[in-house]
């Protein structure tokens, strides 16, 4: 006779099992799927979402929560990630449920089509139809409490609007005071070379490996947009090449491989269970950051990297590591956050955040974004907007429904900043082994302290358990000052 | 208030479209899986399976087929196949079906492992364990019937052992009269050239498209064995790539292409209903067989075929267009069934047969097993077994379950020269069109007489129905004897 845990987690380890097989489905949709199938493929993931929906509402669900009697911590924190799960999904109703996938999925197609025509106004209808029912879901979901909150709690467990406010109106000042000083000094001569597909490609597979990518458990290829899918023994990655712009491939490919790499470390016996994920979006983009900037924008790496690019690409008009340092971490206020360096990036967050709360609250009205957007940018960026797709067109996320999602990009990059610290205090000489291309201890000290954990412990308990500290943002923003300092001899 | 038909074909729909996601998934895995995600996909495949046999069975089902009312041909039929689905999942105790999941899952990796080690007798327990379980399965299908009936009636619905054997005992003699007849006659001398990779995949995706094959609803990729996956609107095919041997990946894209089109062509109104694939495994090989050799072979294809891989890959020594008809269309005695001409390719499957029928009955020990067929090799080839990768082991049909398989594919054939006398006569100058490079007139004929049906008609009746007479194996040998005897001079 199992017992009410065993039982349990059996279930579980299905429902697992094929939230993995819906992940792939996304993963092939992405890379591979014949365009023709687009329509069929909805219908597919229809179907196995509705499994997936039926097996986390399960009502033994319930019975098996209520009679498991955890042996460990380990247990315990199962039991807490299945709870929280299962609460969620039954406090929202099957039918608003339904209707959310449906207008979502529509509304990514919409607003593809309103960004390629410049049209703000075909967007909103749907945006409003998608906030409607983002404010019903999460008043589903805060039975009364604040509903911003409810929708970030899905993505950052714990957080809350509140804590997340103050802390970026810590950090915008020194931001903003940063900026400006960089921007006053000169800037670096952008690249003017042509870098090939095929040569980009074979160092970001050679960058992924280095950076402890495990090939034998995943792989690369190309995508409109990069992302990293899956868990476990099979975390695939995407990857884009430009080719005026080979950063834009090396870059995007080592940030996606900080996040497969946190799959890839978690302990293998969380294999198909709660804990067998990275925690949170904060905790997962603190991994893709520290990988992409502490450690493969630091002019130590740099170094190793211009010489590497020398060989590889020839003369490519850059005649000296320094020179080749600010380049990569060139500082300019673009439109466009998934392109924006270092020192701009959260700015642009903020901006999303303060929108999205506004918008989920009720303070703005749809019909309002686009001046509040516009009137924003041009306070926070000292630059007018020039069209939407440089505006409020830029991000899927609304259109998916993602509100809450964007203040744990900024926290990740703050625990970033926390790990970056602490990782310098236990590897002494790091900037001596990025400079020979080497980040073995790295990523070493960065899945033995956090991404073996997976979903063992709360965001914030496994940063500060690797940190030593409870996190915050001066150790992110001292390293902003510095680095930038350095590099533009300010 | 949905009519007890209608909540039948939606429930169908999302089980026919989870289905569609278990194949995806075993495309996948044979052409894109990272190898250390083999043990997980494992599991992910069992979860499905799961869902799937869970869906197969709900009692629900049976009370839909009870109240169900059909209101034409088309929900006549769809109820049939998901009567006899049902029928046939229920039939079987939901601890057999694990078990047989089980044991032939495990049981590949033994069949690899013995045929790389050339040894039998480790595959046998194994083995002998596949047949003890299909055995009970059978017994638990036939209800008192025949038992090797039972197994093949899940491939080709309606076909019978007896009915299948007579027709193989008529064709056996011919087959054997023409084959010493060839070999009898001067052979060509085989190619002798070096063919690119790269170019004779070009060649290949042309090939594929100039029989029909549609790429926006699928895609061509490598893998170890060829062969054709998923249905409606994302249908994707693998080839392989010998680079002394064209025609093996050739004419491995045609056949698939040729299982691929049937797929494609199938009225989209069946999209996600049983009527929405192929009939039986005997017609889904005419189609292949017929693309790759009625039409891909023909002297009047070759003829275009030869100019063309003199324009791709220059002089590759051969000299005429007759003599390059005689090297695609070489006949050998050779011990792999895969790999056989047509004139051979029959032999192999009636031996299977009868082996693998007198093993299901209990006239066979699997002790016995090699034996029975190196003799029976001998005697029906002419050439002694030289290594049991070359003998027994070469199939992996049996390490997986697939005891009534083999039939079908010789039934295929006949089907395939049903169809061919009657395209020849709908299509007066194929031929010309044909030497032209030409498949439209031939493909068009197909899809709308056998394609377009999927499920519709019982598998003898949508030949039967394409042909305007009832399937018998005469045209089948008549064409190989006029074909053969004229490219050999008999």
């Amino acid at each position: 006779m199992m017992s009410a845990y065993d039982e349990l987690m059996a279930f579980q380890r299905e429902t697992e099992a094929l939230a993995q097989i819906a992940g792939r489905l996304g993963w092939d949709q992405e890379t591979m799927m014949p365009r023709g199938a687009a329509e069929q493929r909805g219908e597919e993931m229809a179907a196995i979402e509705g499994v997936l929906h039926a097996r986390r509402t399960d009502p033994r669900l319930a019975d098996w929560l209520e009679e498991a009697e955890p042996e460990d911590d380990e247990a315990q924190a199962q039991l807490r990630l299945i709870r929280r799960s299962y609460d969620r999904a039954t406090k929202i109703p099957a039918e608003l449920a339904q209707a959310l996938a449906r207008v979502t999925s529509t509304a990514q197609g919409i607003w593809a089509e309103a960004r390629a025509a410049e049209n703000v106004a075909d967007f909103l209808p749907t945006l409003a139809e998608v906030i409607d029912l983002k404010r019903e879901e999460a008043a589903a979901l805060a039975q009364g409490g604040d509903l911003y909150d409810a929708l970030m709690d899905d993505y950052e467990p714990g957080a809350t609007a509140e804590i997340a406010a103050a802390m970026f109106d810590r950090m915008r000042p020194r931001l903003v005071r940063l900026r400006e000083a960089v921007l006053a000094a000169p800037a670096p001569a952008p690249l003017n070379h042509h870098f090939g597909e095929n040569a980009q490609l074979r160092f970001a597979r050679d960058l992924a490996a280095r950076f402890g990518y495990d090939f034998t458990r995943g792989r690369l290829d190309l995508a409109v947009h990069p992302f990293s899918s899956g868990s476990a023994n099979d975390v695939r990655i995407t990857t884009r090449v430009v080719e005026t712009d080979p950063f834009n491939c090396f870059y995007s490919t080592i940030h996606e491989v900080g996040h497969a790499c946190y799959e890839l470390g978690i302990d293998p016996d969380y294999l198909f269970t709660p804990l067998g994920a990275g925690v949170s979006m904060g905790v997962h983009e603190s991994q893709s950051r520290i990988y992409e900037n502490q450690l493969g924008r630091s002019p130590a790496f740099t170094g190793w990297m211009f010489r590497q690019m020398l060989d590889r690409f020839g003369d490519f008009g850059v005649t000296s590591p320094e020179d080749f340092a600010r380049i990569v971490n060139r500082v300019q206020p673009g439109f466009i956050r998934t392109e924006a360096d270092e020192v701009h990036y959260n700015l642009h967050v903020m901006m999303r955040f303060d929108l999205e709360r506004a918008l989920i609250r009720g303070d703005l009205q749809v019909g309002d974004l686009e001046a509040a957007w516009n009137d924003r940018f041009l306070a926070d960026f000292g630059v007018a907007v020039d069209r939407p797709a440089n505006g409020m067109l830029q991000d899927v996320h609304w259109s998916c429904g993602l509100f809450g999602y964007f203040p744990t990009y900024t926290m990740g990059n703050v625990y970033a900043g926390c790990l970056h610290q602490a990782l310098r205090a236990a590897v002494p000489d790091l900037d001596a082994q990025l400079a020979q291309g080497e980040l073995g201890a790295a990523t070493g000290w960065l899945r033995e302290n956090v991404q073996r954990h997976g979903g063992l412990y709360t965001p914030g308990a496994v940063i500060a358990k690797a940190c030593g500290f409870e996190p915050t943002e001066a150790p992110l923003l001292d390293y902003l000052d510095a680095k930038f300092g350095a590099l533009y001899g300010l």
